[in-house]
Parts: structure tokens; C-alpha cells; sequence
């Protein structure tokens, strides 16, 4: 830290501003991803999975560094020290804190364990469009199953959860690749081995790019290297067009059921490679089973992301519709969520091994999506009726505060207006900028004569063309109507049902 | 830090732990909070509120030292450098945030605001009995509303709030105290003034042992000091007799309305002390108006938590009933929720004044006696169907998968068995661990018949004296039925419907 000079020492005026990465989040936002929530929490239980959840805090050696990208810094995590000198992390994901709960509570825990947890976590990285340093996931994990039926049971339960979401078959695909069938692929191609492990990860990068370059552009990039439109170029991993033939023959898989058998005899006499088709064979033939075709559950060896992090099958929920990117380009919406198998994550706090499988969604991304869709409709969150305050005398804002009580207790969204405002036509804007259907008038005259006035705020916003029959409908109502005071729950309630038939009229 | 010695440096088997003072919630815990927060939500919303929330870090500066309780150290507080060297804090409440979002977005927002938000706030504290460092609250705020009926508002919502949960009235009382009519009462004993902070402050501490230590305990403590049964002496403010008998009648006031004159005459001369006994008035008037009688709503002066941070009403959500403490001592429950007026904290940010009144529940503390009332009844949530695995064909596994599926999307919650055992037996004890309500078995044989048997596990745990026609009731039904598996579906609903109408009888 540089030493103060007398400028920086002079008390800045406060300024309100959140810090970098992080957001607020909307009404609509929060009714939004709650709904969201709700629909997937519905498939989850259904599928025999009950909720757990972690705290935000973890020991930083419990979370261990099991970032699925192994290319982020080390420095992706929020972390401080407690007063005992014990470094704690914020959770970067929820899966780390589950295999810690699962080992801590092993005795009391009843295998195979399923579960699900909707939670923030947290990466402290360099915040960009679209990155955020806090962010929602909504997970599922199913523990101590070692046979791939689970991992079949994950791709399944995606599958329905997309449904439930209202994203229609044909928009969404979960993609399955296998880890070990990868690492067979690289045996195959003289890649194996601990001291190859960075020419693999050039490799995984060069086929990450297959959507972006396609196979010409990824061929490049496992040859000799690849210059871009820039001129910039990107070296290469350096295979000869055998190695290269073969990793874009793995990638370019298409139809997995005619070439199930040609994959296996590329990988035949490597350690895992044979065991890794043979697991996508089991799970293909279990979702098969069940009903799940290609067309929503496909074995796809061109999945790559987070290989290096899970040891078995992996999956990617993937929605397939397009959409302009920032560039204005037209491209596929992508991955919204992803998974696989982790079996070391909670044995390493065992003296035994604990299979275990998970899949997890963005949430944030996943509404993305859906607001993309037009599946997330506006909210159908009614504004409250807004009981105007016409006099400030004690007596009649105990009148007032009696209305707003009745409507209230009979289950209608009210407030009474709280603001400084005293003109009743100040009053009024405040209430048709709320998005008020209602308001309530009584002023010194009414109240002497036991009436209450309703004002409708939405019949006077109308447009003509909306509705069909207009003229016939606004002649049954009328915008403002005179009511004995304790007329004033039923008229309200009334004049919400005949807004409510409107909207419902207008679609 | 220590030099490591060579012993320290082996390294330890990773041990499963949670940081202290942080907790897993359960199945049942997050069941029971997602249905009280529900029926929060419900009620706030139907006083015209909307959620809004923030992230769950600040800039240090914007969250400002604004904890409830002034004799909190400093520390508090988690904080941590951002990579731009700016000091960024984890929440500690969910005000201070909600005041830089007003302020940051002030053109944006439509005045008066009323929003509500639960969420997770952070205390870097030693932890103890019941004391986490990660809890939730559930916060509600107006902001923009200068007139105490927007405090009357947040007392009556409160109240409203206890009965959603199924507190009965006498069960709760919401107090209401002004902090005015405090000052008013200090100025008027001489402890007026900036120079005095640390006198009010040990008359703080006397007033709020007045559960602990009676009346004459408080004397003891405003005047020349208290010994305990053990002997310690703690050191008393040095008030005179008359001092001591005007706080003591303003800490004693039980029936307002009584004492009403003759606290304003108390604080006669005071700079805001008659502002604060007119307010208090103006609350009790118009929460009276609307039905909420000093049952539900009392004025109290006794309530001086909190004092110091508030600058106008402050409201005490209290439990009434007795609870057994660790001492084995009977108490009342007590507080589950606080809040006032702080028209300080958005100004803070302005070039103008802002006033605004919050109301905040500890949603832990509230789940806590919701529970000893009983009105947190066991989870309805019924444990899923488990279809046992009894051959591991791929075949057969289809065919379980298939029925599990099935199930699925008939919406009967349902798992197929994943763990290793083989044996039906281990296979039907994991069921019952699970709390399963039946179990679905498909051996060769049945499957060669097109046949399924469907097992109740309920029925055979049956206590004979539950039901009163039990003997009617057992033989209606059987524990083990064989089905076409094409009438798989049909009769698991029966079965399961069975099994709830006797949890109906069984009340």
C-alpha cells in the first residue's frame, strides 16, 4: 500500500454502490427463479431425493482445490482465516460441501443416499458480462451407488426436469460422454500416463473448440497449431494424422449405436477404455428402456468439459434452440447444467471407497433461458389496492388503517399510501405506478355518509383493440363507484374478479 | 505463527469437520423453514410487499457499523480484500444492505417502498448453545415512509404473521417502545448529551435485566451496584432515588393508557420526549382502530433492545408461553423477531433525508418454538416407492427402470434400489430405513407371467390399538399383492391411498 497522501485522507461522501461481480435481484427475478425452484424441487422428490443443506463456510482443506476447471486459478476462492488460525472458503459449488457432509455424518447416513440443494456459491474471479461472483446452483446427488443405473437415473431425471420447465422435447438434449473411454482414447493414442497430462489437457481444449472451429479448425489444433482471422496463432498439440484421425473420429461420433463397436476396438487393450463403452452401452440401453431415445438422452464423446474433474460417466443438459449471441451472431443456447461421476470426492475423507454421482444446474443461466423462451410469463402477482389517506387527522387515518385491515384479512393484496403527499392526485400517480387495479377514497363528506368510493385504475389503461367485444364490456363496468362502507371487501373483490376475467380475456 | 516443527509437518489425514459454529440443516429443518417462510411470504404480501435482495457481500464502508447491539465488538463482522484492495464484508443483517439498494437505485424506486427478503446473515462471533455464525432472517422495510403508520403497519403485520404460523393470540405479544420517549426520560434525569453516552449505556444494560432481576435487582444496578448469589459485584450507574424512580416507573409501565399522562409529564421540557409519547399515542390509536387491541399490541417501555441503533419506534415480537431453559429453569420463550424505525441508515448514502421502519424475524429462533408449540407437525412428505432389484441383467434392469419410471410420471415418488446388496432381504430393510411405503419385487418367474407383487411395508408395522376397527381394516386389506405389471401404476395409487386414509383415521 502506497502511504496516504493529504488528498486521500479527506472523508470521501459515502457512496452506495455494490462491489464488482454481484447483483440485487428483482421482484420478478425472485418470483421468477422461486417458481423455477418449485418445478424442479417437484421432479426431484419425485424421483425419491430429499433435501440437504450446507452452510456457505467450509474448512478450505475440506473443500480441497476440486474446481471442475482445472485451468482457474487457484485464487477462484473467497477465502479468510478464523480466530484459531484455520483458513475457511467460501463454497465454490455444492457438491465439496456434500462429500464433506457425507463423510462427517457417514454412521448415520442410510446408503445410497439421493438428495438435492438449491444454494449460492461463490468464485472470487475477474466479473464480466454474464460472470457473476455469486451465483445460484441447484444440485442432485445420488451417494454410495457404484452402478451406472444411477448415473442412467441422473440423465433421466434432467431429462424431466427440462419438461417441467416447459422446455419442449427437441429444444433440450442431455448429452453423455465417459471419462474413462477418453482416458482409453488417449492411451490409444500414446497419451496415458501422469507425464502426459498436460499434452492431454491441450488435447481436451482443442476438441472444447468443436462447436466454435468445427473438426477442421479442432484438426489444427491437435496438429500443428491454428492461426486465426487475426493472424494470431495458437500452437498445437502436436499429433501426427493417425493420433488426430482417431481423436476426431472419438469427437465426431454422431450416431453412437452404429459405432459403439468401432470405438470399442479403438480403445481395445487400453486399462479403462473397454469398461468406459461398456458403461454407455448399460446406461443407453437402461434409458432406452424407460422410454428416453437419442432425441433426449444421446451418448455424445464430443462432451469434454470437466473430464479431468469426474471418473466415470459425465452429462450436459444442453438447449438446442438459438439465440444472438452479443456479437449478433445465431448460436445455440448451450449447456445450462452438468454432471457426472465423482467417486473420489467423498473417500478422500474415508478409509473406504464411496461411489458417488451428481448432477447440478445453473439456475441463473437455466432462467436465462427460459425468459429466452417466453416460458417465464410475467408474474401474475397482482399490485395492491391502494387505500388513499384524503385526511391526516388521527380519526380518519384510523378509518383508513381499518379498510386496508379489512381487505387485507379477506386475502386482497392492499397497503394504505404511507408517502408525504397530501394531494390526492399525487396520491393517485403513486398508485398507477405501483400497478394498483384499485383505489379507495373516502373524504370528510363520504365518511359522514357512510360511503366509500372505488376507483378503477385499470379500466381507464385499456386499449380498445384488446378485446373484442370491448364496448360491451366497458359498459358493464363503470371506472368509479360509490359503496356503503361495509359494502367495501365485496365491491373490491368484485371489481378484482372482473379485472381478472379481462386479463384472462385478453390472454 | 510458530516455526512448523517436523512433526507438524506430516501431514494428517483429512478430517470431515464443519467450522464451528456453522451447521447442516436436515430434511425435515429445510421442510419446516420452506413452510414457514411460505406463510410469511404470504401474509407480507398481502400487506402490499415485494421481495427484493441483495447479495451476500458489501463494500465494509456501505455496511457501516450499524450492529444491534453496540456492545459487540468491532470483529464481528467476516471481512476479506477484494484484488482492488477494497475491504468487502459478508452481511451481517439484512438492513444495511437493503439501504445501500435504495440508495444506489434511488431514481429508479417508487417511493414509499415496501419489500420484504429472507436470506442468510453472517456473525464472525465465538459460537455457543444455540449462537451460529450463518442464520436467517426475514426481513421487512418501508422506506420513503416518514408518518408512524407505517410502524403501526409493521406491528400489525407482525401480529397477523404469528397467527399464519398458527400462534394463537395470547400466545405472542408485539411491544412497542420509542426511543424518544428513552432520550426523553434520560435528558430528564440529567443524563442528556453526547458526554453521557457511557451512563445511558449502563442504564441500557439495567433496564434490560428487568426479566432477569425484578424490579428491585434493577435498583440495585441503576443505583450503587449488585452482588450476585456467588458474590460478584457488578458496579451500578450511581443514579439518586429520584432518578432511579423515574426510570424504574418508566421501565414498569404495564397499562399504557393509564400511564400515559403521566409519562408525558415525565418528559415535559425534554427536546423529543412529548414527540415520543405523542407517536407512541398515535400508534396505539390507530392499531386500536383496526381491531388490535393491547392483547396483541402493547406499548411497553420496558422493550430497550436495540435502542441505541433505532430512532423512533421500536417493536419486539415476544413469545409468551413457558419453555424449560438449560437450567431447567421455567422462562418464557421470548423474543423471535425485532425491529424500528432508523431513519439514519439510507440518509447516510443521500443528500437528503430518507425515513424508513423495518421489522426483522430470526427464522431459526421462530422454527425453535414453533416446534415446542407443536405447530411444526411432521413432514407430509411421504417416503419413496423402492423398486427392488433382483436380478442385474441389463434386461431386468430395464424392466425396473421401466416400472420406476412409470411410477415417476404418474407422480408417485419412487426409487429403484442402487446400492450393492443382492439380497431381497437387505434390499426390503434398506426400504424400511427409508420409511418406504411399499416396495415393488419382480423376480424371473413373475416376469416370465407378466406379473409384479407389490409389498406394504406400512401395513405389517401397524399398532393394533391405533385404529379403532383395525381388525376390519387389516382384513380389507392384504401386505403383499400380485398384479399384471401392466396394472402396476393403478394399484401402487390405490395402495398408497389406502395407506394415507389410515394416517387420516390415525389422526
Amino acid at each position: 500500500m502506497l502511504p496516504m497522501t493529504e488528498k486521500q485522507k479527506k472523508p470521501q461522501k459515502l457512496k452506495a454502490r455494490l462491489p464488482r461481480g454481484f447483483v440485487d435481484r428483482s421482484a420478478a427475478d425472485i418470483r421468477a427463479t422461486d417458481d423455477m425452484i418449485v418445478k424442479i424441487r417437484e421432479v426431484y422428490e419425485r424421483y425419491g431425493f430429499d433435501p440437504v443443506e450446507t452452510p456457505l463456510f467450509e474448512y478450505t482443506d475440506a473443500l480441497g482445490k476440486f474446481l471442475p476447471d482445472s485451468d482457474r486459478p487457484n485464487e477462484g476462492v473467497f477465502s479468510l482465516t478464523d480466530d484459531d488460525d484455520q483458513w475457511m472458503s467460501l463454497r465454490y459449488d455444492l457438491t465439496a460441501p456434500l462429500a464433506r457432509h457425507v463423510a462427517e455424518n457417514f454412521n448415520e447416513i442410510q446408503l445410497p443416499f439421493r438428495t438435492y440443494r438449491a444454494g449460492y456459491v461463490f468464485r472470487n474471479e475477474k466479473p464480466g458480462p454474464g460472470r457473476f461472483r455469486q451465483f445460484m446452483q441447484f444440485d442432485a446427488d445420488t451417494v454410495g451407488a457404484a452402478g451406472v443405473q444411477a448415473d442412467a437415473e441422473m440423465c433421466m431425471m434432467m431429462a424431466d426436469t427440462m419438461e417441467a420447465l416447459g422446455i419442449k422435447r427437441g429444444d433440450y438434449v442431455i448429452r453423455v460422454n465417459n471419462r474413462k473411454v477418453l482416458d482409453g482414447v488417449m492411451e490409444a493414442i500414446g497419451l496415458g500416463g501422469d507425464d502426459k497430462a498436460n499434452a492431454r489437457l491441450t488435447v481436451l481444449r482443442a476438441i472444447d473448440k468443436l462447436d466454435k472451429f468445427g473438426p477442421e479448425g479442432v484438426r489444427l489444433l491437435l496438429g500443428e497449431g491454428r492461426k486465426d482471422e487475426s493472424g494470431d496463432f495458437t500452437k498445437g498439440a502436436g499429433l501426427n494424422g493417425e493420433q488426430i484421425d482417431k481423436v476426431l473420429f472419438f469427437v465426431g461420433i454422431q450416431d453412437y449405436a452404429e459405432s459403439a463397436a468401432e470405438l470399442a476396438a479403438l480403445v481395445a487393450g487400453t486399462a479403462k477404455g473397454g469398461e468406459g463403452v461398456e458403461e454407455l452401452n448399460t446406461i443407453r440401453s437402461l434409458v432406452v428402456s424407460a422410454g428416453y431415445e437419442a432425441d433426449r438422452i444421446k451418448i455424445d464423446p464430443s462432451v469434454v468439459r470437466g473430464l479431468e474433474y469426474y471418473t466415470g460417466p459425465v452429462f450436459e443438459a444442453e438447449l438446442q434452440f438459438a439465440v444472438t449471441n452479443e456479437k449478433g451472431e445465431k448460436v445455440v443456447f448451450g449447456s445450462v447444467g452438468g454432471g457426472g461421476r465423482y467417486d473420489g470426492l467423498v473417500s478422500r475423507f474415508m478409509g473406504q471407497p464411496v461411489p458417488a454421482t451428481g448432477f447440478s444446474i445453473g439456475v441463473s443461466r437455466l432462467m436465462t433461458a427460459l425468459k429466452n423462451l417466453g416460458k417465464l410469463g410475467t408474474s401474475d402477482v397482482v399490485a395492491p389496492v391502494v387505500v388513499c389517506v384524503m385526511d391526516r387527522d388521527i380519526d380518519s387515518m384510523g378509518h383508513y388503517q381499518r379498510f386496508v385491515q379489512q381487505l387485507r384479512h379477506a386475502g386482497i393484496r392492499a397497503e394504505m399510501y404511507q408517502g408525504n403527499k397530501k394531494n390526492f392526485g399525487d396520491q393517485l400517480k403513486y398508485a398507477d405506478r405501483r400497478g394498483a387495479p384499485l383505489a379507495i377514497i373516502q373524504g370528510g363528506d363520504e365518511r359522514a355518509a357512510g360511503l366509500v368510493q372505488i376507483k378503477d385504475l385499470i379500466e381507464g389503461k385499456r386499449l380498445s383493440g384488446e378485446i373484442e367485444d370491448n364496448a360491451a364490456w366497458r359498459e358493464a363496468r363503470v371506472a368509479q363507484v360509490s359503496v356503503p362502507a361495509g359494502d367495501l371487501v365485496e365491491k373490491v373483490r368484485e371489481m378484482l374478479a372482473a379485472q381478472a376475467e379481462d386479463r384472462a380475456r385478453a390472454g
